[in-house]
């Protein structure tokens, strides 16, 4: 079985309903929003799920969140979460915004980006000036990706994180998910770190805590679905959850290479790019009101 | 059998592949390039293919046509169908780019329009100082959709037709199609008119020669599918054609409100709203050089 | 002297600080905001300004209003000014974004347009599930410019109007300026309509109560000045008045044709247009909560 | 004297017609282009333009050249003056596009790095397979301004030039003249690097072969003129040149910190943008038709 997607939560429903070795799931609600914890603790639970161990957290988001459902609890239940997966202290945090921006549906890394609230220029005085002496230091860059720049995202991130000697990395990448429903819906923060690319099916190699030294914490949403994923996930849909199995065999030759997303894409990508830079500024800078901020970056 | 196409060559192959009354096919090369032309002919075979009577020309063109295709012999083989739906005469020709500028997979029509030669305006004197006398009156709108303006396409249309009496109209709108990899690949040309919103999921009043009074030309390009007939068009590739059927049955509660689209959905819109527009620009204006026309709407 | 202005603020300046036969001037300070009304009330008094009969509201708004700026008192008092113009009754208005949006410091009126909340679409069914039976009727549309459509921006709201019939038509469109800090700061409404193109140098013929037969309100943002004008404007400031004429005079030939715009135009305009859009809204839906107007519309 | 400009032409003009000790001026025909060199020998030279040591080559092009006049032989001349300024030998370029690419006038950089054909991951078999064995190593990056990134342009430049290995450096970047006349019309090559933000007023620290470690070559349009220049410079057009001294002197408090820029800005970067870009390919792929290259990086 290998359905196509990003999401541990999704490789953990495909393995099945069980207990599965060297994996803890713990879903909950939070104030009415949905979040899933999942921890994959060693190999064994490592080969299960397909993904590398450490801590994926899930928080489910209202569709095409409107304008003004950005300042409601779900973003507090992002921000803290964010939280829960960086390094204590309070170093500088570097921001990556991974993925090609002329493609809308590759387009949230870059476009997230845009809207992360960068300090780590404004000097001791400013901050003072500004009433703002306890900001924390914060960078952002946007990589680009290989095919336009002619360097793999990885090594640009290398360079810099070289330079600056950040605490942490968050890589913000736009992920495919095997349901149509997902696109949009969900934010998926994990302490694994990102494979650029992965999403849209061109994987580069991994950039981690291995790699970069540093702590790499990866947010991402779901954009896009293969054509063969969705088909016989809405075969399962439909109540054939056996001939979804046989369906997707047959159709993957066909339909992998195919990647879809929705008509909306458009918005999507506005909305979600918004919740998640709004949810990093906020677990990075506690002390300041979100309105303020989103004020300063927009 | 109700697939979501609006491809009059998708409901023929739909409808079987033997002869339908009251329609005719017929399929043939044009130095490399195929065009496959049906016309409805009566009641009977409107009935039977669900579009009205008609002549509907398809024209197959180069993927993602790269910048450099676009001067290819697809683009004289558009020209020669659009002239050919035209009516007679030299009166001025109005090309109204329908469709939602602001969702790159229903922006078509609007991008198109952009690059359309409107020469409406250019008096006598300026036309021989740029040595132009001939060319042909041509004006270009963007009407917009109704969730924003309020107003019906036709609405619009119809009253800029009653101000500046053309001798046609070609409507320009992006159209869904049953199968994937129709998506960007082909342009379709009909005789019998437009119902905006139809390929995006929003249905309004038909706008045809007989709402307007004068001829309406329709051209697209599919750049949507619905996400069950996506699954059921996959399932009969992959050889399972009888299985299709009772899917599709199954799947459209599910999916058939979901309009999907490639991820490179931005590259394909850019690429197909230039050729359509050189397409008509070309028809048009048969006595200037294309790369000329491109230089002034570019 | 013939300053090149748009705005009858800086006409009236320019005649002299005396009265002025046929025209009435009234600045007053409305909760910190400053509101300047000229009526130019006969044929006297349309010669000395060079402007229409009909009344002139100006309003001060805080330059490159910040995005948490746009709820302050200056939206009350823009839509306070705004109604004062409109006529009474309860009809549809139509509200038309003029200029070029590929052109930023024309595209006001476009970027305008879109924030607009059309409502004549929705029917009374639908405003009542929705909780708005008392929504005033709105259409807004984008006529384009004439060298991209070939057709007047009046032939286009001409034709509208005709067909839909409204009570009023609203045209918002970028002005110029003779002074460099009037950019972006300023708004002006009038009563006495609007001629396309006049701000950037292009001047079309005039839409008003006259050629539409329903009076004309139109709303503008100064967003550039010409070179001369601007050059003639700063050794004024610098307490050379005297010298400035005689500039104005040398400098006419050289740099009237030049019209240049602040290098943030961008930001420039993304705020003035939702200033203007929200100004209008605001006038035409007085019994909803802006926010909520601002977060159907974005 | 101190009027704002990044143009060495122009700094050279202001310091009067007569020689200058350690400048050496060479201003020819070149094919119907007009190019001058500067060559700035000394610190005699360096004081007296107020320009680092180096070479400096300007070539004038069509203003707002048209689509049409891109392959024409202005583009020769571009990439033949780019390649003297290039280190000799085969090694890796890099190509950095500097400024905000949210601000029109400042785009210049990010906007032609676009453009660039950048070829260093391209594997061996890869380029055999594409009949490409002998294209040059060309890496291309957006880092971005310090107020979004937090990191100083220098900075992510230097960090990626450790990583990468560049032979030279090529640093694209807006810039701003004394008249009005020069913007979109010069493209400035220069061998002395380059101030990020100079030409916008946000002057950072230098980038050179003396911080980098290997030759940096800037090119430039200009883009922007601050008020008070234009001012004065439209004085000294009118024959007034004593005057224009003066009143540069006057103006200076008021007009220093507004920068302006034409109206049509868009439309002057987009194709600046794309000259730029060009004259890089063709400088860096001399075996490669120009057309071709356009047609894989657009």
């Amino acid at each position: 079985m290998n359905l196509r997607t990003d999401l541990a939560v999704e490789r953990h429903e495909l393995v099945g309903s069980g207990d599965i070795d060297g994996v803890e799931l713990n879903k909950y609600d939070d104030g009415g929003v949905t979040v899933t914890q999942i921890r994959v603790l060693n190999e064994n639970g490592s080969r299960s799920l397909g993904k590398p161990k450490g801590t994926y957290i899930t928080v489910d988001v209202t569709p095409f969140s409107k304008a003004s459902d950005l300042f409601s609890h779900q973003l507090t239940v992002l921000a803290k979460n964010i939280k829960k997966l960086l390094p204590e202290g309070s170093g500088t945090v570097l921001v990556a915004g991974l993925g090609n921006k002329s493609i809308t549906s590759d387009a949230l890394g870059p476009m997230a980006a845009e809207l992360i609230f960068s300090t780590r220029h404004i000097g001791a005085e400013l901050r003072k000036s500004i009433g703002m002496e306890n900001i924390r230091s914060v960078a952002g860059i946007v990589p680009g990706v290989l095919g336009k720049t002619g360097i793999e995202t990885g090594e640009i991130i290398e360079s810099v994180v070289k330079k600056i000697q950040p605490c942490a990395v968050i890589a913000i990448d736009a992920l495919a998910s095997r349901r149509l429903e997902r696109l949009g819906t969900t934010v998926q923060m994990a302490s694994s770190g990102v494979v650029p690319g992965s999403g849209v099916g061109n994987a580069r190699s991994r950039i981690d805590e291995q790699t970069l030294g540093v702590p790499v914490i990866s947010i991402g949403v779901p954009t896009v679905v293969d054509a063969a994923t969705l088909a016989s996930d809405l075969i399962e849909q439909a109540g054939y959850a056996s001939d979804a199995a046989a369906f997707q065999k047959l159709l993957k030759p066909i339909g992998e290479q195919i990647m879809v997303t929705p008509k909306e894409i458009d918005l999507m990508i506005e909305r979600a790019s918004q919740l998640v830079a709004m949810g990093i500024n906020c677990a990075l800078q506690p002390e300041l009101d979100p309105k303020d901020i989103l004020a300063i970056v927009s």
